[in-house]
């Protein structure tokens, strides 16, 4: 493709300088727009033969010449020369060759900051729907995990602590949710992304009466956006996926970080597959958990994307200023990054080996049932705070004497208080997790 | 009210170092859940009558007393002894001092663990409705303007540089868009905070046949969270509420920034009124855009909270952590700032003059016309690409002449295209806006 | 302290809103820069007498009255006539109240723009000073602790997995490194805070010929501002200060994690002292880490405050504009965390129990000697890598059978090399340790 | 190049799943460290020579090894298979193509830990250079412009109104400071970077009597680490470059709000070269300042990646965690943004005009006098605060008048004051500005 003169030259004198060129191109990433682009631009050409600007089969020999470049321009390399600004002007450019002039009537009643807000809304809508797919094979990689152990129970934690014992599948439900929310989040996002541009025209709207709605229902869009100086300036849609994004980021950071302590020696609780860990040059017995690792650092890239567009939008006036085409590389390396997450993420817990013994282990060690004491208390008439604090007397005793509460017989746990009995003694991690049976507990009639 | 042992003492051995209650300490803060917290110990006080533990007489005198010492706390200087730690435990103590240790059975069934996830989702829900409240406050007075100033044209700017006229109401309404979408966003957030975690426990629900729906409709949920560990250490809402507020923020600082340029002295197109500007101890002259100059500041402290709560969320494993407790002050001071922006700004433009004379001149200075003038060319048979640039050396012409469209004769229009005829003088900005008659555009048929 | 007009009302016909007054006051919070204001003031004085402008006696009332002013402003509760704007203002008024119209001289050759940038400056030398005490009395206990262990053994952990075995004294001192690039951090942006603005006026200078130096001198102040457009909208020295907080907040993080970590039943490194743990109100058994996790998550908040600073800087055009003012609540809040968390941090660290026993234990488990082993090979002329596999496989059939290293015998060993020999034994955590004799390394002679 | 197996593969039964090759990849951006990694390398075979581990001519083999695959594959295209993970790996394995089995000894006595982290401050210390580099270039260039427009004055700007006369050498000088804070904080970057981490290993330190310091020297390293678990696990010389990077930024985008702000109609100071400006594919008229307003949106990516470092290390415990390598790809794109900024914005600035006139226009027009004009009555005796306001209530007439004070006559001077007197008149533009001749002020004779 030969360099050529810019399509605004008119007023200038003197040829972009070659630095500025380079500065300010988006070719370099905006390629990834190439199919919205074009997708777009059938839908324009279509419009524009209805309108009677565009003969039908003018109309039909743009729409084929788009396809074809689409296909070209797809398989080729994409180092383009830098004279092309972007992605809109590739096309275009590769469009004249393929049909001559008439390339230049496509852009009639179109302006490329209409353009680019359409692309990128088809762009925000796929991966939408992407990213949705992503979450939900997720929730059913936890869902099979939760069937799969259902009788394991390992101690909840708070503060990192051993709380009270809970259902393996309990715990892992609790991510079901916070995914869940993830999907219903996109899912509004997409309300507000699933408006059609096209006819905004540069800020003012266009002087020729298109049937914007006709176009939007052709490109799948629910609406058409009311006010053209907004509909060029706006990008909330695209901060609405990172943040999304950064909560869901959030999310998987929080189960990576899990992965990382449940893999430690310390825990135990996990064990990785081996084609899903990493060695060590240097040490022969390490096995590393380096994919949950980076699923929890890459949070902080998303976040950095975010706030990067919050900075760009923040004192900008109205309307299209070229700022925003800071919106593209960073909304791009999100989305890939949060679907590449989920997915890894799947995998890794998909093939990992969950060691039941050492939660079971770990669910009664460390006197996690104290709540269960105490609430025993309760039931023989002992006022809750009397029976907390003779409870934490008795863990105290215990933990001096580096005891569990099954190595203590009745006479001991009477030191603590004369209500205890045998039946204490039948106070296991499992009724400890069967009495919480209300709903949203851990209890397996509530989790089942 | 005095000091008193910590509740949970039992197994220590040692009172809590000075330092580490005022570290650790959020009653300085969370004072401002004290109705919230109020709200949901009569629930939780009814729920617990309806299931036996308390009886009706105890449920009304515990009701009673919540009562009291919510209006006795309200009404309380804010610097509370640094033994009591937090909101929950502060209304506890009073309740004591009032009923004695019938406070103590409120307890039952609860931890402070569901109780703050409760307060907050409260908490949120309200600063929800009052921040809708606030954009359609602001919303209101752009429709006013809007009509007062119907018939205003300015110049639609890109780059900062003139573009195409557009109606002064064109103008406003974009930005009434932006605050459309946010009620939207808050509304679909608000679903989201509206789920009562009451029940949820410490972390593995409570061992009690508790009605959860029924606390849940007394309080206005719309449903209840459907997993213990999950709620114990959710805080989406907040985040998802930030989010909004951050975005809702750049909404209003682009905004601002409109008001100091169009306030300046250069650009001349707004007219503070004296009580909604500042001066200068030094400077007689100065007359200053400080509220706007604020708006657009604030933004920044609103990102900063948003991305402190995601920083606090990264990482942090599974259930409660205290580290939660950093949820709160960001909260609270990201919904002030917000709805006192909000306000100010709807104030400052209400009370602003919009000078229509200085916007008619620049819409027909700097040649905002021209691409009118190059319609007019495509309208005449010359392609676009050459009316564009017929029109573009006009321009380099008239700037080296320093001459306005308005100063030109026919023969000059015509040094750069044979087909510009005498009603091309007919181009002005009100015809420029008129044939923007697309849906959205800025046409006075379309925005009036 | 009666309203009294604004000092600046020449121009303007109506009085500012009180809405606007609420929304613009600093007052609420740059209180705190009372000392500062009146430490500059005075200096001021000093330098009106010597330039004349003020007599002697003069500047000795206006001295006098502001050490007054000082006295009685800071004694006072906080709760200030929303309509004194500022800290600058209300010293004024009050000094006015004091000795009269005479309180006037005191604001010639100076404005509030200048008269902010020097408060601000000295608020930052003082906080600098105080955070490197801070931090120095961190690494004190550091060397106390690595003094009192000197001869723990942990393991040192990739990945959170156990990699070689180290002193915990070594362990300890990494981040005393870390502290130590913190103290020559805030002593190298402190040169950038210790430059004088005063004489800047309100951008252009002041049309008096003022010693600045000399002023300069009195207030301790290396230098003077250069430039006073520069002078008045710097912040530079606040964006410093928060970046260095933010990276010294990260490490108190890691820090913080870790003896969250340990602190759990399955490390159990670390026993908090109670007196440095906070309970459960429903878990009799709870020991929770509180402080640790709030240090932890209060990174977040400093984190903000940069990022919402960095934000209000982000497009502002020349000069002063009232943006700044949003620089100080995040300040003074980053300032405070970091104090308190490295004084809260230090005393946990003081009060708590390392457990050598538990520690030695992991550094031998799971095989934390493997690279000892496989250095032993190459000793025994096996190549680096060969003995890498060898090791590995040795240790995937000791997981397999569940042994440790001491479990085996000779013949154990030499299914994997027929280069062990019985001389293999003798390798322990403690060889392992003291091997590592490299600058830098972890032995012994070297930590020492 | 074909696969081969992992270097680390002895205790693992499976292959890595192409999934996690793909996943944890760092080759697609760590290539860019290739000519520090060989760099590193020749030291580090030299140290191993003389430490007797290398014969010398094995040293010499691997060394010439090294620089062949460092030309070929820094002429290479640059995507490499997946298997190969990261930088250090290709290399060696193209050096064992070479050289065969001895690439291998290469390894001892370091390991990846050490070897990224050595890579890493190469990098940094590089691309500090060629920033000051840059930095100072773009003073330069303010120099030239300072001296070009040595007469111009223009309105000093508070709160975007016109405050006090200036010069725009001054002005321009005030940026000149800001880049030198800049310089001068990169330079103690540098020393806090210019640290050799060699020697290192994994985490404890390496078996062997490495001459650290020889190495350090041999690499231009001002010093080596003192603590290897620190060594491996310390980003903080990216981080500081990145707060650096972010402030520098945040000078630059004021600079390009300005550029944008003075190329507007409304302003009319600047007129940007057509090389350096771009045009708008509708509007012929439009001649925009892209550049600018990319500079200016660019600071939004720079923010992003400091606070997603931030983010990353938040929290991560000791020592090497994979979370590290997402150090790269932000730092490598900051650098290379800043940079390519400060070049840009240099190029722009030199080419532009500035409008000497219009800024003459602005600066006594709307009363930007007014501060002199009430010096001017302080100096006839009328107290400040009362000059101030009889200013002030002139202002407000002449505003009312529609005149500036040049139109007024002695009289009308003077209802506003009597001391008002024929040599008012005299107060210009240029005699505001030489009247501030204080040290730092916009007086000629200061700036010059």
């Amino acid at each position: 493709m030969r360099g050529r003169a810019k399509r605004w030259a008119g007023r200038f004198t003197k040829a972009t300088a070659r630095a500025v060129e380079e500065f300010t191109a988006s070719l370099p990433f905006d390629w990834r727009l190439l199919r919205y682009d074009v997708l777009g631009s059938i839908a324009h050409a279509r419009m524009l033969a209805q309108l009677g600007v565009l003969t039908e089969s003018e109309a039909q020999a743009i729409i084929a010449g788009l396809r074809e470049a689409e296909a070209e321009l797809a398989a080729a390399p994409k180092d383009f020369p830098h004279e092309l600004e972007d992605i809109h002007t590739l096309v275009e450019a590769r469009l004249e060759e393929k049909i001559g002039p008439l390339a230049g009537k496509l852009h009639t009643a179109r302006s490329r900051n209409d353009q680019v807000a359409l692309d990128m809304r088809l762009y925000v809508r796929d991966k939408t729907c992407q990213t949705v797919a992503g979450l939900v094979g997720l929730q059913e990689t936890l869902l099979g995990l939760a069937q799969r152990y259902r009788e394991a129970i390992l101690p909840g934690y708070t503060h990192l602590q051993r709380a009270q014992p809970v259902l393996l599948a309990h715990h892992l439900m609790a991510y079901f949710e916070m995914f869940q929310r993830d999907v219903e989040r996109l899912q509004d996002a997409f309300r507000r992304a699933d408006v059609c541009p096209l006819g905004s025209g540069a800020v003012a709207g266009v002087p020729y009466a298109l049937d914007r709605e006709a176009v939007a229902r052709e490109l799948g869009f629910a609406s058409v956006t009311r006010n053209s100086i907004d509909a060029v300036s706006d990008r909330d849609f695209v901060i609405e996926f990172l943040s999304a994004a950064s909560l869901g980021m959030a999310h998987l950071s929080r189960m990576a970080e899990e992965v990382v302590l449940w893999s430690s020696a310390e825990f135990g609780f996990l064990g990785l597959d081996d084609a899903y860990a990493t060695g060590s040059s240097i040490m022969p017995q390490k096995k590393n958990p380096d994919v949950a690792e980076l699923v929890r650092a890459k949070t902080g890239r998303v976040y950095g994307h975010l706030f990067a567009l919050l900075t760009v939008l923040k004192g900008l006036p109205l309307a299209y200023n070229r700022d925003l085409q800071e919106d593209k590389e960073g909304l791009f390396d999100a989305a890939d990054t949060w679907l590449n997450c989920l997915e890894v993420t799947s995998e890794l817990l998909a093939t990992a080996s969950f060691r039941a013994d050492r939660m079971r282990q770990a669910a009664e060690g460390d006197y996690a049932t104290a709540t269960d004491l105490a609430d025993y208390l309760v039931r023989k008439g002992v006022p809750f705070r009397q029976a907390h604090r003779n409870v934490g007397e008795l863990v105290a005793w215990c933990t001096d004497q580096n005891k569990a509460f099954s190595d203590l017989d009745l006479e001991e746990y009477r030191r603590f208080s004369p209500q205890f009995d045998e039946d204490v003694r039948a106070i296991t991690a499992e009724t400890a997790v069967a009495s919480r049976a209300v709903l949203g507990g851990t209890a397996p009639s509530r989790v089942g």
